[in-house]
């Protein structure tokens, strides 16, 4: 199975390392880091053992790589249109387009863009930050879940799958890829939103403090109130179940922050907009969410 | 009259400047600006004419100031503590407590300390900036609105009525204080709030961003509410009258976001958490205030 990785932040460099040194047929898409990845490859640090991936297969064009199996987008959502451009010189009829992205309208572009029968998505429940250029560091977890665009898993599913796991990823396949969205939005909207809102913190300091603490209980409330009413059904405990296994990642910095601090672009719209527009249309009052969002949208809106 | 002003942050030093200059017996409990104020006096920079109280009746403590007829009491809330100790060498029998301060709590705690029968609160309507020592800057507006806590007003409202409009400011006696209060509160909320949570902006930045205006509406939604069912009937085009008022203020950074800015504690639960705790309690949902609280309380944490 041929795959590009297309966008080199922490998700791509870690997943396509992980591939490529389990023997997959990886080639990434590199742009300013090219030079650097060329030469020095790419360095995981990870709670599970280091590594440095030295042969790195990159290229500086689609068009170097041409027709995969298999396409797994890595970029920012707030890139997608790049993508209009990127993709063509990948696509054969059967290619694959697997969205790692975060949040919700990333399989809906892909299908408005490149048809519906290729798209299908992956969940990343990983605490990473690209430290470097071809640096990124594992903090904890590592699991991803794939599924397809409203449909049933099938055989390519399942194959992509079986990839990941022969790399010693912990890869499950979803019956309902909308669903497992919401249960990731469940953490990203409050942790990723407040870590931001709340002026620069990361996951422990929300856990210890009170007033966030309550507004993450709340958000979460917001998001399985709206996910259930679009007919994901996820039980109430499960916002509990977020909170603990949250504990466990120590002074986590979630990406947007990361993102928000070096001033790249924020994924306000798939994090934070969509979800709320989503649920709003199906009739689920989203108030704290819907204030939080439009405080992003302004507090990022200066990045570039 | 005998007036104390406790409090020399811009709205003590601009309302008792006035008063001073029309000629009440006005006395200033000063502490840090104490000699600068006795050496440079006070000036007012003001829209309506720029002046100079060049001999301010200033004291450093408020034995030095004796009994008088009126208090009006312009601390920050967050400074209420010290009210038990300062305020007592000011009191005679009759003597009448005027909370000039903002949002909702703090008649309360002075008749909870100094009896009910001593309370009545002031409203302001003005756009101030304490600049320097001794120096405030009006940029905007300057009307008061006074009334008595808990009761219609009575004689000795209309006689410090009286003071303040022979000293050339607009004052207007209200039969309702808690309603007046909620009515400056659909201001306060949101822009105060926003200025702070949306990363420093003032109120023409808010005005001018769709998401932050959307909040503002749905801010004042919350706080109109709120109003209403607990007996204080705003109607609902009082909203939009404030956002069109508001235009006229220009690039104004409401007080709380110049206490932010400048590190001094902000009164968080004056404007945000006590109208968040008594629309709760009268079983008006008030989500988006809550967030905004939430988020507030937190940010606003590490200023000393």
């Amino acid at each position: 199975m041929k795959i590009a990785i297309v966008g080199a932040g922490a998700v791509g460099l870690f997943y396509g390392a992980r591939l490529a040194r389990a023997g997959a047929d990886v080639r990434f898409l590199l742009r300013k880091d090219f030079e650097h990845v060329r030469r020095e490859g790419i360095r995981v640090q990870s709670h599970d053992g280091d590594f440095h991936l030295l042969k790195v297969n990159a290229c500086r064009a689609t068009a170097d790589i041409g027709p995969c199996d298999c396409v797994i987008i890595a970029l920012k959502a707030t890139a997608n249109a790049d993508l209009a451009e990127l993709l063509p010189p990948l696509l054969r009829e059967q290619t694959m387009l697997v969205t790692f992205q975060n949040g919700l309208g990333n399989e809906e572009f892909l299908a408005d863009q490149f048809g519906a029968e290729r798209v299908a998505g992956g969940l990343c429940f990983v605490c990473l930050n690209r430290t470097a250029p071809g640096v990124v560091r594992n903090f904890a977890h590592g699991a991803i879940a794939i599924g397809e665009y409203n449909r049933a898993p099938r055989a390519r599913t399942r194959a992509l799958a079986d990839a990941f796991r022969t790399a010693g990823i912990h890869c499950e396949v979803v019956e309902n890829l909308a669903e497992a969205r919401w249960r990731k939005l469940v953490w990203n909207i409050p942790f990723n939103g407040l870590a931001i809102a709340a002026g620069g913190v990361n996951t422990a300091q929300i856990l210890a403090d009170d007033s966030l603490l309550r507004l993450t209980r709340g958000l979460m409330g917001e998001a399985i109130a709206a996910a259930n009413k679009l007919g994901h059904p996820i039980p109430p405990d499960f916002a509990e179940a977020q909170i603990e296994n949250t504990r466990s990642m120590g002074a986590y910095q979630p990406s947007s922050l990361v993102d928000f601090i070096e001033g790249r672009p924020v994924e306000v719209e798939a994090l934070w907009g969509e979800p709320c527009r989503r649920g709003s249309a199906a009739g689920v009052e989203m108030p704290r969410l819907e204030t939080l969002y439009l405080l992003l949208k302004k507090l990022t809106a200066s990045a570039h």
